[in-house]
């Protein structure tokens, strides 16, 4: 491999994802996805920490731009509308990445109980930090935690249904009808 | 010890809750606990086959409770007052244990990684199975799926705040409460 490499971070985490679903994520090691995608184990751990770290790398990222969307809501914004502004902030970022490893990396995390619960805390972290913006915001609780709970249903939900339709639509479209749907669940229908 | 032991399992679980509290959960032994309880170990793993059991111990029991609650709400109450009927059994069953212990067993978790995510975890389950009973109903998604993760999100405040309440209150009057919260927050307020 020369030093010029483009787009090695993407054609890691395409061998990692698919490999991790042919083998299962414990049975992969970081030199198994270098090889795969044609690099050396070097280049690998100058993109990645670990192999962890493909499926979780842009965490940090996305719960910057959900709190940032959630702290730019105007002051007149009821609790789920100061979520939907981070949600759709979320979107905004999660919908430029590729649908197909969306899809797989959604499976990957799914057979495995280990980074399902991962994920699980992951998405936890980001509502309780919600939740703290919000009753920062002066909304109190249980409806802070209420609303920025069911915002992360919201956004796995979406992700979801995304990542698997078979019509490519926008993220930030679903994310508008999941909220639109949510609505209609808590007004009975 | 005698054979005869009256509440052993109460005060097994006190003691491993006030050890765990004390040392972290990943520093106290099964031996220690029935110790501190004044029994054997062999007392011990007559009711729990491990340490973390004594935390996780009602969960089967629990899922149970939730479930049959759901099916046997009204066939037309629409999918948040089919969830409603799940929390109002859940509420019934967790209501019946000591206050006390529930804010300590809530602390216990909330410190320890691990065991916060197999909580999360856990939730996350009984919602997957909401969901699917809701889908036999004839609810669709995402609804049937954000109406089953809002209700755990619904339990799980409540049990917070039932647990840490200065004032004791029913565990069923919190969780309808929230549910009403929960119905403003999806209305703008």
């Amino acid at each position: 491999m020369g030093r010029w490499e483009p787009d090695s971070r993407g054609r890691l985490q395409e061998a990692a994802l698919a490999l991790f679903a042919e083998r299962g994520f414990d049975q992969v090691t970081a030199a198994e996805i270098a090889a795969r995608a044609g690099l050396t184990e070097r280049t690998f751990f100058r993109h990645f920490a670990d192999k962890r770290e493909v499926l979780f790398g842009g965490s940090e990222l996305l719960r910057e731009r959900i709190l940032t969307g959630v702290t730019g809501a105007p002051a007149t914004d009821g609790p789920l509308e100061v979520v939907a502004a981070g949600l759709a902030a979320a979107a905004s970022m999660l919908g430029e990445f590729r649908r197909d490893l969306s899809l797989q990396r959604q499976a990957v995390i799914d057979a495995n109980p280990e980074l399902r619960e991962r994920e699980l805390a992951k998405l936890a972290d980001y509502a309780s930090e919600v939740a703290a913006a919000l009753r920062r915001r002066g909304v109190g609780e249980p409806r802070a935690t209420l609303a920025a709970e069911a915002g992360m249903a919201v956004l796995r939900t979406s992700l979801q249904r995304w990542a698997s339709s078979p019509v490519e639509r926008s993220l930030s479209a679903m994310v508008q009808e999941s909220l639109g749907e949510l609505r209609a669940v808590a007004l009975g229908s």
